[in-house]
């Protein structure tokens, strides 16, 4: 096999570990976790299928190969839950390192566009990017919303602590983040979200 | 919510079943068997990745998508083993089905968009569905060779029965056969595969 297939398959193998990543994401019907290529799959799938509700016209394949790719660091830096504040303060470094042993698997040209597309996904500027992150937000969101919210209650998570992370939505998509605020308010008052003293 | 949006939620949440639809494909490092969700992730990075090696020129964006939907119908239908006989012969009328019921979730025009792409997966007569079919075949063989074929020992696959399938890589990339080849060789004579008297 020559030496450009060999590296291509060799990151394909490789990144097959990230079935294995869990995230604190329950699955509907009250399944087992989520893990990270379930994620993905589930997010690219969206971003097709709700991309008229992109706030800016968008590359749709860029979008999805962002979401597809976008947690492939997780196979060495793990899963960091969106509300871990210890965990955080770690996360850049634990991701940087992984992303440079991982895409450098791959030939040089390809390294350096998927690496691009990681670092666009990360830096969350472009209309793609901000879209992915609307999905990124979005698709747990629905998972825990179809299982009453059994997510939030079982971390305590505060209302401030959601809209802290789903209020960038909108960046994304207006339209999704008016759904995305419907669903938090109806968690709120069920109690599935605790309400903070002041909203962010 | 209105009725757009609102359907589009109903089949984005109903797809997520499909995590749970379980195929006779093992995870590397003799790992747990595959999901139907992981293996379209896989496929649908592994299109993307290796688009250079298709035969003809494709349209990557309906590729992917392509990869990423063309289990859904296994939510109602389930997984039909590559070599289940008998599974075979009730497969298309399942599929057919579970195909009808599930793209009606989405608006008129999505549901005609996306069962397209499905029936061109199925009917594999374009350069894309040609190259899908060709990750379809690739991604598990890949794992399979990197468990030291447990899958087919398990099965007692035949050589015949692996070229049968396998061989029709060559359709979407001449290339990608030539690897398949050099891998259903390697793993014939290491005995994980059964010598067929006769090779199709």
């Amino acid at each position: 096999m020559e030496e450009r297939l060999k590296k291509q398959m060799e990151f394909a193998l490789e990144i097959d570990k990230e079935k294995n990543i869990f995230r604190q994401t329950h699955l509907s019907n009250h399944g087992r976790n989520e893990n990270d290529a379930e994620h993905a799959w589930h997010m690219a799938i969206m971003a097709y299928l709700l991309k008229e509700y992109s706030n800016e016209e968008i590359d749709i394949t860029r979008t999805m190969i962002m979401c597809l790719i976008h947690d492939v660091v997780e196979i060495d830096a793990g899963d960091t839950y969106a509300y871990d504040i210890e965990g955080k303060k770690t996360q850049k470094a634990r991701e940087d390192a992984a992303k440079e042993r991982l895409y450098s698997i791959l030939p040089e040209d390809q390294k350096k566009e998927l690496m691009g597309i990681f670092d666009e996904f990360e830096e969350n500027k472009t209309p793609e990017a901000k879209f992915a992150h609307a999905m990124d937000n979005l698709q747990p969101l629905m998972l825990n919303d179809s299982n009453g919210g059994a997510d939030w209650r079982e971390h305590g998570v505060s209302s401030e602590q959601v809209y802290g992370r789903q209020g960038r939505t909108k960046e994304g998509s207006e339209k999704l983040f008016e759904l995305t605020d419907q669903l938090i308010q109806e968690n709120i008052k069920k109690g599935n979200i605790k309400e903070s003293t002041s909203r962010q």
